[in-house]
């Protein structure tokens, strides 16, 4: 048994998504003074490599907390569409691109979308043009009954409103920002357990990838 | 399979160890104004249910991003000190109450120790007079060879120090105050992947035991 950290590191004042909170992670104890070393952290909730519940979209949405566990711990599909390779800048990802791999998406699958984007984590470019699904993808993994769909682009995509909500609203869980997916075999042991946070929307995860 | 959350949830102002930051969870972006929900949220990295690295007591000692993924998941074991009830105030747990679950504790084991305190989460008292493990305890558990040590108290021991000492700097990971142990049988499939905050002590988790 071999582990993959699919999980880009927390850096203080590493980029985020625009408009979110700059991330802060400082020093609150220390060894010379106190005898031990503790942190104060804060961050938004969609900070790094996290996961985004349905309540980010909806009122009376699921809350991170509330989402079964069996949803975030099991086999999983690594779909690579940029085989040795990156897709560029503003790419779109169709539902041909998806149906290509459409054995890899059946009903309950968790699927991981490897793009390359992975790459361009940690500056601010990667928040910008990065590769999207369309809204006729976005309705097609829906369509497959899909139940956890990973991405190492930001978000699903650049205009994120409608895809989404389309994801979102038919309760597929979104795991964004992964790292290192090229790393991964075709079929593994997908974990990615949110922090417990009562009642909202989404929670920066250590997504890990456990391969026999 | 079936899951059990050992994780207590996280939410706005609840208490936290004495001097350590007090929890924020607020609301940042909202439906009504932006169309989608998210979460501005601070805390220190020993918030609830939370994972201590050597760091947290060592200027050497392995960091939180640092820890190999496969000692925070595998085979772990329950040991329950108070069947069919709950220590109170002050209790001591020594090396031969251990003793008496020995085939628990053998080399590279997890076990997560049941005291039944986690009832007092959410409250002052949960930080006050809880079940300590003595010196001598703790040094058995590292005698054993365990390599992950669970408990369901604020920490190892009221008197901190010393007992953080003997377990982190022989490698010992610690994951403090679990919840939900007594639901838990002799053994099962233990999961509590830190946050990868870079270069830090210690990071909440999401605690999860996977029962075949």
């Amino acid at each position: 048994m071999t582990f993959v950290d699919l999980t880009h590191p927390l850096i203080d004042g590493q980029p985020c998504y625009p408009g979110d909170p700059v991330p802060q992670i400082k020093p609150f104890d220390t060894l010379a003074e106190a005898g031990f070393n503790t942190t104060r952290f804060a961050m938004g909730t969609h900070q790094g490599t996290h996961l985004d519940a349905p309540f980010h979209f909806f009122r009376d949405g699921t809350t991170v907390d509330k989402i079964p566990l069996g949803t975030l711990y099991g086999p999983a599909e690594l779909v690579d569409l940029a085989p040795g390779g990156a897709f560029g800048r503003g790419a779109k990802i169709s539902r041909q691109m998806l149906e290509h791999h459409g054995q890899s998406f059946h009903e309950g699958a968790r699927v991981l979308c490897s793009t390359g984007w992975d790459q361009h984590f940690g500056r601010e470019e990667f928040y910008q043009s990065y590769p999207s699904l369309t809204t006729e993808a976005a309705q097609w993994i829906v369509h497959q009954g899909i139940r956890l769909i990973g991405m190492d682009t930001p978000s699903p995509a650049e205009d994120f409103e409608e895809v989404h909500k389309i994801l979102l609203g038919a309760g597929v869980i979104i795991i964004e920002a992964l790292a290192n997916l090229s790393s991964l075999p075709r079929q593994f042991t997908f974990a990615a357990f949110p922090l417990r946070i009562k009642g909202r929307d989404g929670s920066p995860v250590r997504a890990v990838a456990i391969v026999d």
